[in-house]
């Protein structure tokens, strides 16, 4: 294992189903786990500010190398600081390794396509992909760009998140066994290239994540956590296809749990439905994201537990039913939006084009996942996950 | 005057030059004067929640009954507890007449045609203006309304403001002296009507400001300041066109404030800029309010006195120049975005299209106006309005 004090990772007590509640310390502070993390996709949880994102209780947060490499470029954020600077946000950080952007807008559209729906209509901008990485071009200015293990190591060391990630091959959806196998082989160079660069200037600030590929395929699937558990990887995350239903991705994580490293903090890419979430967590994940929680608050969504949102998991503040609506989102929630908003005055909002309503939304949607969480950790320690998931999913 | 207990006006002090502290009380609160009223135009300032109104030193903000008349109506406004409640702010509010926007949309354009420049390809919405009122068609979903004085205080009445404004006729800047005329004398008619309606349900919880009216004409405006003081109104606001440039403008308002009630409290309309504001000061009025703090802030423009900004009034985050620049906006300032936040952070935002920049950007505009009135107000208290005017605008 790195040798680096400045991060840890302890397991803190199992539930006999599996879950697990740990602590991750990083140089910004410590994660309490099972947690969610924020994504911040071009250094901005959209619509909050790393004060509203504090005050909603949030640990810790993510930003896209792919995104914040093409625009304002890693020199500039190293200019103003690095990214906690620039953010002004002083808590846990970390990077994804630019990969998964590029090869889903690649194939024509973003998540869609690992998440195993064809994206028709976006341009293709992964222009070719070889062994010494892959060539892209810039939405921002058309420019030809090459992303490779080595350079995308050195992109995050001038982003200076806490965490980062190696390049991978996002394999889609799409593609037979013997693609993926090949795809996962080169994935794993790719990772040993981004540990060697990873090591050669590491001073102990970041840590780095191994990421398990091998698609829909049980038996690559073990190879690939083999191959991550016993290299040099501070933590291990879930990346690739995970399937083309609710149910095949539920069989992938349980699969990869059964394989992966015991004491690695794991890390379940992309996923951040309050379902997902509770069968990740009874599989031992430590950590999630998933823009979804952001992305539908500014959409008019607010999270609510299943319980009293009649099944759906939200509402959408939208709906004429809740324009003279004087209660709060959740009367239980003690987010500032609920505090202080009724549903009435945020349907007033969106239907006003007001960004006001995003924000308010966003507020309450990252204090419903952060709040989520908490109870999640509470319940592990008190070993009644159950009740906990039956409130919410039940 | 109307004797209701709930409002009163208390003027301080007087410098020599003519500039007044006030102080004006109403049922939400005291505003202290000179002071600057924030535009919530659809019952939201743009980019601000009530909490960061007040965290930015907000007194006073206001609503336009014409927005809210077509959406989402005056009626569920009162279902939503009034306008205070339904936009959680507790502070003094005022709405105006709906008049203003209902003839400068009408006319083709927003505030453009009332400040004197002919708007050109936006639709017309007035249908007809006769003495009864005016018909227009609701941007929403085209439906024919008919705003008159009388419903235009019921609305108002609905809505729960603390100060209410009677309906009068913008008059365009492109019309002769005898329309100018027949105009003001019909919008007297429509205030003494507002008036009537006004004090038929009014139990103290609002007060009325007459509108001057008169165009740029100095014997107009002379008869429309003597109705104005001379009826019940509490205060007094400046409407109509105040000519073709900055210079007539500064005229207009010396010629009103030269003959205006000289203890009613005294609002210019739709007037925001530094150096107006400084001159309005200085012939007595009281307050003011204009977009172009938040309007300016969600475009990329940080407020900041001329001493430090090149004389221009504020700075372009746009600009290249600041792409690395680790500064806040501006040093001495204390509100939120320049504690936390650097121009290059904020380039970068408006770069990426992130509405967290036109957040922020609106927090330091806020501030930068509450400081200003805040040190024009202590300016008055120890009569040295020059050496702050000179900072602001020399």
């Amino acid at each position: 294992m790195q040798k680096n004090e400045k991060f840890s990772f302890e397991i803190i007590c199992r539930t006999p189903c599996g879950a697990r509640r740990g602590r991750i310390v990083t140089p910004h502070g410590t994660v309490e786990t099972p947690a969610f993390i924020f994504c911040g996709t071009k250094g901005a949880v959209k619509g909050a500010s790393a004060e509203q994102l504090r005050a909603c209780g949030t640990q810790i947060a993510l930003a896209n190398t792919y995104h914040l490499h093409l625009q304002p470029g890693e020199d500039t954020v190293a200019a103003l600081g690095g990214l906690h600077a620039m953010m002004g946000w002083s808590g846990p950080l970390l990077t994804d390794s630019g990969g998964f952007q590029i090869f889903s807008l690649g194939h024509g559209g973003v998540a869609q396509e690992i998440k195993s729906r064809r994206a028709i209509g976006a341009p293709r901008t992964l222009m070719a992909i070889d062994e010494d990485g892959a060539l892209f071009r810039s939405y921002v200015d058309g420019s030809l760009r090459k992303l490779t293990p080595e350079n995308s190591i050195a992109i995050q060391r001038s982003l200076g998140a806490d965490i980062v990630l190696p390049l991978d091959e996002c394999t889609p959806y799409h593609v037979d066994k013997k693609y993926t196998a090949a795809s996962m082989a080169r994935s794993h160079r790719w990772e040993l290239r981004s540990l060697a660069e990873f090591k050669k200037f590491n001073c102990g600030a970041q840590a780095i994540y191994g990421i398990i590929q091998g698609g829909v395929y049980g038996d690559l699937r073990k190879e690939s956590c083999e191959f991550v558990g016993e290299e040099d990887f501070f933590g291990q995350a879930i990346g690739g296809s995970l399937g083309g239903s609710g149910k095949e991705m539920e069989d992938v994580v349980a699969l990869v749990c059964a394989f992966k490293h015991r004491t690695k903090p794991t890390h379940l890419l992309g996923i951040g439905s309050v379902d997902y979430i509770f069968h990740g967590v009874r599989n031992g994940i430590d950590s999630f994201d998933c823009v979804h929680p952001t992305r539908l608050g500014r959409h008019g969504g607010a999270l609510m537990a299943n319980s009293i949102s009649d099944g759906k998991g939200h509402i959408n503040l939208r709906n004429s039913r809740f324009a003279r609506d004087r209660s709060p989102i959740d009367d239980s929630c003690d987010c500032h939006t609920c505090k202080t908003t009724s549903r009435g005055y945020l349907h007033h909002l969106l239907k006003a084009k007001e960004t006001l309503a995003g924000q308010l939304l966003t507020i309450h949607n990252i204090t419903f996942m952060n709040r989520l969480m908490e109870r999640i950790r509470h319940a592990i320690e008190s070993n009644t996950l159950p009740t906990v998931e039956s409130y919410y999913i039940g």
